[in-house]
């Protein structure tokens, strides 16, 4: 007889224990979060520990777990923390970690198949996020791993679209004009990956320059557009930013929707954090023209604060999108008869993305979407541009701190001077501040270069942060930068 | 004063019990998956229910539950349960769900910065995995959402080394020798989307027909590589498969190496699934070639039966992997100083991949591989082939079924048969009968089309299936053709 394995547990009940200390511990590493420091640096036995061949034999699931209290859990990169602020990075939800685990659990995929309820869950939300974005009901959607994604699926629609050839077939190889791609020189490096990914060339992309609130020169872009097409080449598509890494700044999307129109482009808005300031009363101002994009880009795991990876892209032009990525080779035929999983007649989710197996990062999205509430998740934005306005008027009351560039959301860019000192004295100090706070786990600013000085970079999308944790920020630069200058 | 709110748990007590009660919940669902059906065809009311706007106001974690209970949980896809082949799909594992639940828990994003856990993980995993494939300690590696994504990266970089020219600012826009792929017609569908993606165009990539076996036919390579030249264009890449989705062919990898080398071309691998038979002692050898790959892609939410997603791509040459992709804006700088969070000199994951923020995916597998070691997974995959091998002896000792391909590895097709029917009959009647298989919930092969014949297609990736459930398949598929046919 032959002897058949499985890898479901050994043991249930005692597996079964062990996810409910999991649970536990987790609930407590949660609620205390804003004991512990920001971040820790983690020592070089971490290094050395994760090290050594695949195991051949099995370990106990308990001494795997305390493998993770001792080495995993003590040195996170600190984002959950209330005084996190670097680069831009989510907070997470505790509700939304019980969705991942649920959905890990049932583990389905809904990039194809019909007549099973995830992909539901995952339409559902499209449709939710038309609505905030007033995009029409006929428009497409994809949830994607992040915003890179999502701009790089909206950049091949809109390649594919507007080159004016069998781009698909022919592919970039054949003697038609040259594709160009407008962005500003404060567009994500995502945008120049895509370009660069998508077979354009980065010499197709046209970085344009920024006004004083870092948005793009809209005479700057035309002159390039006009430029381009007097030297014989194809302008086919500009980006908005709504929401840069650097500042926050929101191009003029009004004006670049009314551009776009005008010159035939498409219309590409790399949405990133900030197009969720719609939800602002306040801000929502800022995004007007959004609703005006042929394809729309965004993060959910930065704010909207869902646990990583999801992003979403939207397309005004359901048949564009699917065009462009439709496939479907005899072992994925569906759509004749209406009975058995492949008989329906939705279009699968696999034919708007370059993936075929999807996970159900969707259920995480609608339990706390549904959890809170969408007035919730607006005043909580608004709460973060609050608190950053705040912490900028910290910065401007304070003569030894520098603002480096306006604060429109909720990106503050700041550094700490001195009288007398110059440019390399004074980036260094700045680069030696943020050390400081990084390094003491007090904060996690990042840095960054405005105008080609260095400075602290506070990018805040935390749900967790008090307006005293700016107050504690302000007090120790002002102290680790009078310690330095000493 | 200012009210300040936050997203966590307004009542953390009841949240831990909702939590808990979701874990027995699971655990439930799971031990008893053998005795729900592998589908239900989901009703016209689940399709009604996912619908409505965004919800403005909060509802209850609890309410929120119950309808995942009532309209997401019963109607699942199926892949979890032991009669679930259909396509390749994966199953999952108890232990590995755990995992997603403390990586959605600490939130962590291992894209970069130094110092923390998550990225000592990711590259532990890597490293793993280069001593699996015996490649050189000094390649790359990147974990993505599943194999797709990892053909995209493998070929995205073969394509930047190969072009012989500087393709990131060029792309593929300019007069140079039109760059071909090479893969058998075989080949999956994500081969054809990534270079599509990339910007070759489909014309650029030659799908080269197979042998009796369904492997590369590998004079027909050669002869098309020689055309090409003599036509002026650049060969490029040749794509190895190694499992094929219709039928689990390997190509013969030792001689494509060998072309690959002697015509200066990259050898990519579309590892799928199948490259995970290099862990079975009987069916390694079809394997030999593959550590000669300059890439390789494959997933792990199939076989190595990991929730849904993750997948990885190993590269040979660190530098051209990181050459393709790297890219630092001032946001990003890092590398500098060994302290700070951007301290250390570590390449930052980023580097290798067109996505920036990473989800701590890399945690499900770190634990389940320590669970059950590789000596079970190399079990278990044996399992699987001589399970398919168990069905194909069932299906060839039945004169009314007919095997449609040969059985190399994990993949069966095959098809019920009567005198005296017609190819368009026969086609009808096993579309048929596959449709009650489903509807009836007895089990879930999917279709395909073997030299232009529909047949059931049985790819067994599943770790709960035992031999007992292949002769239910073989039984009902019986009953329902013979009911049909009256």
């Amino acid at each position: 007889m032959t002897i058949e394995e499985n890898l479901d547990p050994e043991d249930w009940d005692s597996m079964r224990d062990l996810g409910h200390q999991m649970l536990d511990d987790m609930f407590d590493h949660l609620k205390g979060v804003r004991d512990r420091p920001v971040w820790q640096h983690a020592p070089e036995e971490i290094k050395r520990h994760f090290n050594g061949p695949i195991p051949s034999d099995p370990e106990l699931p308990e001494d795997i777990y305390k493998e993770f209290q001792k080495y995993i859990l003590p040195y996170p990169i600190g984002n959950i923390n209330p005084r996190f602020w670097g680069w831009v990075f989510g907070t997470g939800t505790v509700f939304g970690a019980l969705a991942d685990f649920l959905a890990a659990s049932i583990n389905t995929n809904s990039g194809g198949i019909d007549y099973h309820s995830a992909p539901y869950v995952e339409r559902q939300l499209i449709d939710w996020f038309k609505g905030v974005f007033s995009f029409p009901a006929s428009a497409s959607g994809v949830l994607t791993g992040g915003c890179s994604e999502a701009n790089l699926i909206g950049l091949a629609v809109a390649r594919n679209t507007k080159a004016g050839y069998q781009i698909r077939q022919e592919g970039l190889q054949s003697p038609h004009p040259r594709l160009i791609v407008y962005a500003s020189e404060q567009a994500h490096s995502s945008i120049q990956k895509a370009i660069e990914l998508l077979g354009f060339g980065s010499e197709a992309l046209r970085l344009i320059p920024v006004n004083d609130q870092f948005q793009i020169d809209l005479k700057a872009l035309q002159t390039t557009i006009a430029q381009d097409r007097s030297n014989g080449h194809l302008p086919i598509c500009v980006v908005g930013a709504a929401g840069t890494t650097n500042t926050g700044s929101i191009d003029d999307l009004i004006s670049l929707a009314q551009i776009c129109q005008r010159e035939n482009l498409w219309f590409h808005v790399d949405g990133a954090f900030g197009v969720w300031a719609v939800l602002s009363p306040q801000a929502k101002g800022q995004l007007a023209g959004i609703e005006q994009a042929d394809s729309l880009a965004f993060d959910l795991h930065k704010w909207m604060y869902l646990p990583y990876d999801i992003g979403a892209l939207l397309v005004r032009n359901e048949e564009a999108h699917r065009k462009t990525f439709s496939l479907t080779p005899a072992y994925l035929s569906h759509g004749e008869g209406g009975r058995g999983m492949a008989g329906g007649d939705l279009v699968w989710l696999s034919d708007y993305d370059f993936k075929l197996s999807r996970n159900f990062r969707a259920l995480k999205a609608w339990f706390s979407f549904k959890e809170h509430g969408i007035l919730k998740y607006g005043r909580l934005i608004q709460q973060n541009i609050d608190q950053a306005r705040y912490l900028a008027q910290l910065i401007s009351a304070s003569p030894e701190l520098e603002l480096a560039a306006p604060v429109s959301l909720n990106v503050v860019c700041f550094r700490f001077i001195q009288p007398g000192l110059d440019h390399d004295t004074l980036d260094s100090l700045n680069k030696q501040i943020l050390v400081e706070l990084q390094e003491q786990g007090i904060a996690a600013p990042s840095g960054t270069l405005i105008h080609g000085k260095f400075v602290l970079h506070v990018a805040h999308t935390n749900h967790r942060t008090l307006r005293k944790d700016f107050d504690i920020l302000v007090k120790e630069v002002l102290r680790i930068g009078h310690q330095l200058v000493q």
